[in-house]
């Protein structure tokens, strides 16, 4: 399954996985690269295992087929980095909140609004439902040390905070009004769910590593939401926390940060949270994350996923424009959000080309 | 109508109204205060004269009733500004591109994809139709003056980028996909939309000027969208042209430009734009957004409007974070968006007697 790498030259073999090399702080060139979101629907040979699959959590538990959604990008365009086919609900789906993906309108869950509702919630449910999860961990862990033995397995969980919107508010949202608003009203039972979330977390990341996982994504896409003030108590306390937990089992573990627009408050999270990679969305010049972050903390992303659906002129103008901002330390190509599903995949193709060479 | 300070020592009577004072560089403290969407559906006073103009554009183009709800915040709290009540669609309305404002939905309009609806777009339409604007500011003006001498008229308009975003799209929207992928395959074309919004906006804020406005804003809504080249091209361009066509005729008018969720890309529009304030939104830290400009340029932000509808403890915490942070620099208290409708009065009461008690 190790990619041809499609008309650029080879990179040189050195010892090591690329991505690994990248997270450790070693600027490697060309940059490896993987896409958020590159197992799903715009592939044709995803939307084929989905149909099989029924319904969207039946696929996420049947490890068979998410192991082969997982290396469908890897085999189709010889991706650095395979991250688990999974979602970041799959956390209070698996402690017992009721959860359905419903076609066209995204996740629906039970709100959860009351004390006793978040003091019901048990983090200790959460590894035997999960279980089928960490087997599709292992299987793809298998598949790539036989098949593709320079790809990373990348774990992932919702962060804290951005699990507890969808919790609180019950589906997706523009702004996520009523989840926010019970962190300003009621700060110590929203902070209760906070730690449920910590601890639950915490004991699937490093379920995650036990199974095979060898760099892990914390994903805090609704950070952005948030005051300084706020940012401060609901995303970069509860994700430093998690961070020391790992670290106590595991001490050397990659662990990539996305809090999403997060703006210039990403400074103060990439010091204090101690991840060893910031994960950068589309708004953010590369240039001035640099100057954020520590010189041997690993950036990741941010090509905004519209030029990858334009393609041509505009997709190379974009990519050259990041290759040249981040050659020379360590970082990871990617998208700075997920990839759209009417991307069309010979675009992606054009992409990975194009990032090879450089 | 001048207000009573309820309860809060009256500022000393210094030369000049406070909020034309600290945007011309100067730390006027305790700070000039008014709200994003002041006048609105939160209060009952609004809603009243709201029903009896019928739909939304009947309000906006009735001069008598447009001014009236422009005042009703001046009289209830004591605001330092009173801006113009309209909307940043009457430029493509006045235009001639069809709009309404359907209930519960948002504006609706007639969306603009190809080049030749583009090119038929004619800035010179705009005057007579944007006329009766111009009467609501004349009467407004004509208030204060005689019963609110303190109090500074701020006109507005929609930055070009945010404006082209619901012309194109037709209607709100998380991410105006089609409008940005516009701007990603057909520059050409939606530089030509961008070209013709500037020569409109242009004009119709010094018709405002001319008719009595004191202050100018630029409403950036969507500019964090986009990635940072495009944030050059679409936003920092485009409100510089217009900030160096205004001050062609009038050299010293105070322009606040409020480019929404910018990021750190803050530092380089505030530098090339040459506004002389910047509107700062609700996630950026506000010491951050002091370091990222020239100590003339003034502050305006960015208290939450969830803290608004909270009140109590949450309300006055993020308040005194807030005046702590600006304390001894040019800075008008604010919000970092919109009102919500379901804000009590009587917070906004509180917080502006919070805000005069320093």
């Amino acid at each position: 399954m190790e990619h041809e790498p499609s008309g650029a030259p080879a990179p040189e073999p050195r010892p090591g996985k690329p991505m690994l090399r990248a997270l450790a702080g070693e600027a490697v060139w060309p940059p490896p690269l993987w896409l958020m979101r590159q197992a799903g629907r715009y592939l044709p040979e995803y939307r084929a295992i989905r149909q099989e699959a029924g319904d969207f959590i039946a696929l996420c538990t049947a490890p068979e087929l998410a192991a082969e959604v997982t290396l469908q990008p890897i085999r189709r365009f010889g991706m650095d980095g395979a991250i688990l086919f999974s979602d970041i609900l799959m956390v209070p789906w698996a402690m017992g909140q009721p959860l359905r993906f419903a076609e066209g309108e995204g996740p629906v869950l039970e709100p959860l609004r009351t004390a006793a509702a978040i003091d019901a919630l048990d983090p200790a449910r959460c590894a035997p439902r999960a279980a089928p999860i960490m087997e599709t961990v292992r299987l793809v862990r298998g598949a790539l040390d036989t098949h593709a033995p320079r790809v990373t397995l990348i774990g992932f969980a919702g962060s804290p905070f951005t699990v507890a919107c969808y919790m609180v508010e019950g589906h997706g949202s523009r702004d996520f009004a009523t989840a926010r608003l019970m962190a300003f009203e009621e700060p110590a039972m929203f902070g209760r769910l906070i730690r449920t979330l910590i601890e639950a977390t915490t004991q699937y990341l490093l379920a995650q590593l036990e199974a095979g996982a060898e760099a892990l994504m914390l994903f805090d896409s609704w950070a952005g939401l948030l005051p300084p003030s706020q940012f401060r108590r609901w995303v970069i306390e509860p994700t430093a926390e998690i961070v020391r937990q790992i670290r106590k089992t595991n001490a050397t573990v990659p662990i990539i940060g996305f809090p999403r627009l997060a703006g210039p408050m990403l400074a103060e999270y990439a010091q204090r949270t101690g991840v060893q990679c910031l994960g950068i969305d589309t708004t953010m010049d590369l240039r001035w994350a640099a100057s954020a972050v520590r010189p041997d903390q690993a950036l990741q992303g941010n090509l905004d996923p519209l030029s990858l659906i334009a393609g041509g002129a505009a997709l190379e103008a974009e990519t050259r424009t990041i290759l040249g901002a981040m050659r020379g330390r360590p970082y990871v190509f990617n998208l700075g959000h997920g990839i759209e599903k009417v991307t069309p995949p010979e675009h992606v193709a054009a992409l990975v080309r194009l990032v090879r060479t450089g």
